[in-house]
């Protein structure tokens, strides 16, 4: 990816395969990536909140990151999570992802101390100067960093070349649809608008969205890549019965027992017991200290994929 | 602090002063340690949510843990947060920390991603092997990691040895109370509660809290002292007394205009601005990105340390 | 409407007009119902949210009920909200609907109260007893009234008779999505799906929703007609520009100056100026105790509405 | 009470009782009003969250009112709940309530429809001008209403002499404790801040609060009237070790299962299943749709009351 070329499709929020011992598995991770190439992803974002980039050291961020640089080998684009609770501390994870050879980085606001538009502001606004040509896109994410970023920021950040686009998680379609409408209306080019809503795409791509970064992309990326394509090319009810399919093939996170696990673990846990069962990755755990999925419920998942035409 | 030894008293959890280049400015934090000293307190706390400790890279944690160990000189017990997303990065922290020379190490549970309290308890239990001799308190407070620490899972940690009590931020004077009685049920010994409610100090020690961890301890350490005195001494006017003239210092947290800044900002920024019109710190300065004061924020401040007896 | 006759199409929810002395103004009510009908509405729904139904005594309750069903003779449906904290409460207020000859009724779960939806299952059921052969749907408006209706509840409640269909505020895209998609899957007929969130309304419409209730409805029904029936025509981007069209006039909510008054004042009270301002009703006051817009602000909503075509 | 006279004291929120086809049990309520009596209260207050009072039907509320009028016959003030979404409902409760006899009335925010402080300031002052000469009692409950009653506002309408008092149930004890300091530095007498919060009586006594509404105190009102009286003795030990038994007889809330119904169902089953336990009231269902306590669930409140020593 040049700096000039505007991100858009299916870039999928890559977990991050582990051993037994809690160490990254590189041949899972190789595997995985393999499979999002085949399956015609159009990018992969690593270190993300699906890619449990807050849980790992900072040791363990440099092997995935180095492990997909040379696993995609200029494919497609490569896009790194620095997610951290300050400037100081994403900085850091920016500098490493750059010295990895990413195409692009992925920031949220920062979090645990409450945060203020203004100082959001001035965070992207710092973190662009490490990141100098790279491009880097604004992360909206408020049930992990507690504020919302508005369309007038993200826009204004966008007219001064300090973000190149959103990844919209915030879950609030109406909102999203400002985003774009005030692209339009600020007649911004080159500025990309992403959803990361995996269960309403072909709705966000309908109203002008360019692309998805769907967790359960994990799982399927071929899905998703149909539903793409499909809308893309206006064909609605292709792109719908698609979605239809995914929104069911989706149920498997709520597989697991949830009074013994939290959302991200029975989520999580769910897209890597996928991957187990199809073969591409070698262990199903999530990181520590989430609670692993137990053998029923890795089991129960099997007929799920089999509905969904997984196998 | 020997490890048999309880917490207790006034440890009020230390801002980290910067220069005007954000670097740390070690004078600074070595001159408030002597402020505190002086004022009586019982133990210093470094590196929590009023130290930002989550806004400071790696190194800046250093200098802080350093600095703090070094200008304590055994005096008082020296605290160190070891706050992250994980972990697996608190659990460097806490390496970090240890090998500084702290007496003691305070943890929340992980945050951005969804925890479930089989998740904290393992995260807690993990943490404890880094820890080894080292005391660790299990720190509560919600509205920053999303999860409320529940008073049994932490007598349970108690009873097993893997914390040495809480710091309760919860500002939910129910459940700190819970926690109260259910040590004493348990009949559990050596287990500190301390609360991190600055303004509500005298009823929690009556109802048998052992000390206070006072944001606001920074700007008034002997008050917070006499008001702890005076409640240990079991005259509860003077303690009410000495609480509500702190409650009305706390108001300095208001002056800042919150359209143009965060509440953390504001708050810190405060304590901050009452420092360095004390003359202790040389910068009010808060952590980058936070907007700081601007000069009329700082100058309203003065009155209402003067009111409070403050010069 | 007979009950076999399933709900679609536009359904605004009314606002009441108010004279100067907050008494109910009947003759603005019958205006405002006549251009509703000249402009194509499918019904009309009086006393929810946007009808301040809450707001109004038992008495004006009843003049706004006899009013509507005069003034619309029977042309389309009329829906009427049966809203209150409780199932006797709201009772009263469906037999007081029932005797004015409503054709259908919306109610919510409980209020104020916290319920749970073995408690809300009860409230319908009991409801439907009251309700007979008149309609009733289930309005979920989580924000209002603190409860998520399930999609699995609102299922087994159709498949039983006691709902005909949902009235959807709750601004969840996936969760609606869901609804539709189990209502197919069960083979449900009969079950009306409407959306309350009036600026996605070509989304909604083309994953299977049946029609709308738009707040906004009020101001330009026609918009939304047009709206529908570009949609239900399979052209979706004269639906997506009419939509965007319709979003760009709701705009007309964030004129009001909200440090005065509060959210509902500023959204109910841009309707009502804008109803004001075509000259379809006399007085533009929202319920007692709401703040009323000022001269500036209904001024202010005048070019808002020569942008959308409104004159 | 006439109104020159301050509440103070305990006052509690009476349940209503009723027969096993939703009446309401007069011969019960009437007990219950003996027990308290019997127990010392300085107050009854019905109608209000633990009376159910938003589940009544207007006939079951004039039931209520003139049942309690009666019974207490002057001995003890009466307040009644006037909770409605509106000030123009919650004026025709007033009224009613004033019709009745009651000695005092007490009002919330407006709910259902999101609104702000100076809407609010509209509502009580309005009311105030049904209630003339009896005194009104703000009711601050943000967890069912949606608003926190700021103490600014509160003072405002104490000084202007709308409101008599505050009764606090937000569960805030910094908010209640700044109030109490803000009614002495405004030097504001007459005006009378009641705690709802029935755990934590001792500290709210001792910083000043005047009394308590404590739904628990159904069960146990001379534990109340003591714990009352040694605060006002000075007797803070006495008041905690009876606070302290108080707390843990709140534990009968516990007892039902909340996967089976909501909280409010659990704390008010528990409530009045104590009651029917202690042959006070002949029937422990609460208010249809409320889930009922089953059997085990009653006979497993017995042991609770006998360690509290309630036979």
């Amino acid at each position: 990816m040049t700096d000039s070329a505007q991100l858009t499709g299916v870039v999928p929020p890559l977990v991050t395969p582990f051993t037994p011992e809690y160490d990254v598995d590189t041949a899972s991770l190789a595997r995985l990536i393999q499979y999002q190439l085949t399956g015609g992803v159009d990018g992969v974002f690593v270190l993300g909140t699906s890619g449990e980039g807050t849980f790992l050291t900072d040791e363990q961020r440099q092997v995935v990151l180095e492990t997909t640089v040379a696993e995609v080998a200029g494919q497609v684009p490569v896009l790194a999570g620095v997610i951290d609770t300050s400037t100081a501390r994403a900085g850091a994870h920016l500098s490493a992802a750059l010295k990895a050879g990413v195409d692009a980085v992925v920031a949220t606001a920062p979090f645990y101390a409450a945060t203020h538009p203004a100082e959001i502001e001035q965070h992207f606004t710092r973190l662009a100067t490490i990141a100098g040509d790279v491009p880097m896109y604004a992360y909206d994410i408020p049930p992990r960093v507690g504020t919302k970023l508005s369309s007038s920021l993200m826009i204004s950040l966008g007219e001064r070349g300090i973000i190149a686009g959103v990844k919209d998680s915030s879950g609030q379609e109406t909102s999203l649809r400002q985003l774009v409408l005030d692209r339009r209306d600020a007649g911004l080019t080159g500025f990309a608008i992403m959803t990361g809503s995996e269960l309403t795409v072909d709705s966000a791509l309908a109203f002008g969205v360019d692309g998805v970064v769907p967790g359960l992309g994990n799982v399927d990326p071929s899905g998703y890549v149909r539903l793409f394509d499909a809308a893309s090319a206006g064909d609605a009810a292709t792109a719908r019965a698609e979605q239809d399919r995914l929104f069911r093939l989706f149920e498997i996170i709520t597989v697991a027992d949830r009074s013994r696990m939290g959302a991200s673990s029975a989520a999580l846990g769910a897209f890597k017991a996928g991957l187990y069962l199809l073969g591409v990755i070698d262990c199903p755990l999530t990181a520590f200290p989430s609670i692993p999925l137990n053998d029923g419920e890795i089991a129960a998942i099997r007929p799920l994929l089999d509905r969904a035409g997984l196998h």
